[in-house]
């Protein structure tokens, strides 16, 4: 079996190729360093460095023996995502450079995943837009014209639902009007144009299931903490990229860097936000799973990939216990809101088709938080103050 | 009053520019010769041939003393839409080369608006997103970040809302679930790519409008059949683009050409399709009223542009009755669907508002169509057979 990981690279990205590696698969992964280049352009700052991607595969072949091929690319270029296909990619890092074949599945990680990047200003998002929606419009045209049993495992976003005065369902929703009757995409609206982006990548799915009976699972996940794995246990180097910066930086893992170097939890506005996370151990699963029993052709499967729910100043909060009985003084700040949202809103999404599969849950407790505190506190000589926030504005 | 016309050079866009001119209005447009550039590189033909757009303009001031300024430019570039808010524009063509201002309102036609055009390959799948999706992005961060205040008038299209099994309401649903209650954009699944990108543009407008108190109309138009207006009557050279081809020939435009060369009109499977049409004094008539009566601050307007339906069996049927009372030989043809659509479903779209904003429609009626034959039968040398189908499939 044969998974091609797109956004190999990534904070995802790479941890799910060790996880598909160390069960047996084939393993193939694509990335043009996106995220490690908009670090640099941006000036934020990772917790550690990491090795190049071929380094990585090198390590992790020389640690267990199996290989992760390697190919170094912008997927926007259509003929790139179609080397994958057609047997036409050459690899940068593989120990046998022949044609893997056709992958079964794909696992689509590779779009510009913040929120702030894209309002930074039009340029950015313009990137945003063009990065996401071309990438994924590569794909559905790749696997539409060799290989259309081949399954898309989509990465999508919580946010893509907004907030709603209603229950959030897994992805669907049955509207009864005037009489009669019919089943939708559940309406969506996002709050930042990356989840724009991101509604945009499930038309476009959808459409492709539709007309050429793609199979398709596009998972709604929540923001992710964490950065250990079982795979990444092997060697110290393999670790996945872990930003703590307002741009990259995940809202656990930011409060976990901001408690040790003393800088205040910035809460947003009234900090009512609740969002629905899962551990990075979660997504594995998820995808995993995902794989193992694949959309049936023609369908768009859609999940929400969240294992419980937070409000921002619960999730600030359970950090300061954590920290304060680590021996930190943890502020917490409530600054103006950077962002055009609601701070108080309903919140009940669905989330149990996950948990149908098999998924067992990792919870986010005082335990969890403290070994995630202990890692980080290595590095703490690594983190720079200056770009924990900037502010910028929707 | 300033109106800037993107895609000015358009089917659509040219007879807009003269509209509003003619009711001394300041009138820029933006072009990029994208529609006449496809027409030479897919090699279909226009009707008849077209002055350039500064030379159009040249003709207009000429006959009625009334500029409309003229930019040749990419709008997928930032810096040339940005440079129609700032001032920094050059003209290409203008009696005075001096900055109009900011734009009240923006008519917003550039887009790519052919659903076989989106699905000939991935490489013009790709041209369709990024050339609308950009293009719309770039209009909406220069409005916000220069002129919050002005108007947006986007067309959209019915073919964003698809063939829903429920009544189809003009952009907006209420939803009951569960006991609560909130309002959405109306259900939206479209059967081509290109269609797909309008929804797309809904989306990305909706965003703005929430985000930043935008003002949008979105007018969510049928089939336009039709080339002369009030204005074209001027000078014959004045006439706008007009294509009989798959791939940029609208429905009606099409048939006709169709019976007058003895070509059997081309009906896509079983011809149940039902589509709402309008005519092209009506599309003047609408974005003319909406600009008006703008929407307000923080509102995405929708109005759906359509003034009857008909099924594409109906309209087969209409062209056939004209077509023999004019002494030709019609056949009706009933082809292989090239396209993935139901050719037999259920629709009742609403489509009140602009007629409540004081839209007087012309209807399609025999005599109205034996007008278009008329027109038509004057350009009948040019008609090339060999473009008018060539079965691009879904």
């Amino acid at each position: 079996m044969h998974v091609l990981i797109l956004g190999g690279d990534g904070y995802l990205g790479w941890p799910t190729a060790m996880y598909f590696s160390q069960r047996g698969y084939e393993v193939t992964v694509a990335d043009n360093y996106f995220r490690r280049n908009s670090c640099l352009e941006l000036d934020v700052g990772m917790l550690y460095p990491l090795p190049s991607l071929a380094e990585r595969a090198a390590i992790w072949y020389r640690r267990t023996g199996k290989e992760i091929k390697v190919v170094i690319g912008d997927l926007r270029e259509a003929e790139i995502m179609r080397s994958l296909f057609s047997g036409t990619v050459s690899y940068d890092w593989a120990i046998n450079k022949s044609f893997t074949g056709v992958p079964e599945t794909i696992v689509h990680y590779a779009e510009q995943p913040s929120a702030p990047y894209s309002l930074i200003n039009y340029k950015y998002a313009n990137t945003t837009i063009s990065n996401n929606l071309l990438v994924t419009n590569n794909l559905m045209f790749a696997v539409r014209d060799f290989s259309r049993d081949t399954h898309i495992i989509k990465l999508g976003t919580m946010g893509e639902y907004g907030t709603p005065n209603i229950d959030i369902e897994e992805g669907w929703l049955t509207v009864r009007h005037k009489g009669r009757e019919d089943t939708f995409l559940f309406p969506r609206q996002a709050s930042s144009l990356y989840h724009t982006s991101k509604i945009m990548d499930t038309d476009l799915m959808w459409f492709g299931v539709r007309m050429w009976g793609l199979r398709v699972t596009d998972l709604m996940q929540g923001p992710v903490y964490g950065m250990l794995t079982e795979e990444s246990g092997v060697d110290e180097r393999l670790k996945t990229i872990f930003n703590y910066d307002e741009i990259f930086g995940t809202i656990i893992n930011r409060f976990i860097v901001q408690a040790i170097v003393g800088y205040p939890l910035t809460v947003y506005g009234k900090g009512g936000q609740t969002k629905g996370v899962l551990n990075i151990n979660d997504t594995l699963q998820c995808v995993y799973l995902a794989q193992k029993h694949p959309a049936e052709s023609g369908k768009l499967r859609i999940y929400n990939q969240i294992m419980e729910t937070f409000s921002v100043n619960e999730l600030a909060e359970l950090t300061r216990r954590v920290g304060v009985k680590l021996g930190y003084e943890v502020q917490i700040e409530h600054i103006e809101n950077p962002r055009v949202e609601a701070e108080e809103h309903y919140y009940n999404p669905a989330y149990h088709g996950l948990l149908e599969l098999g998924v067992k849950p990792h919870y986010l407790t005082e335990e969890s938080m403290e070994e995630m505190f202990t890692v980080v506190e290595r590095y703490k000589k690594n983190i720079r103050r200056d770009v924990i926030f900037r502010g910028i504005k929707w």
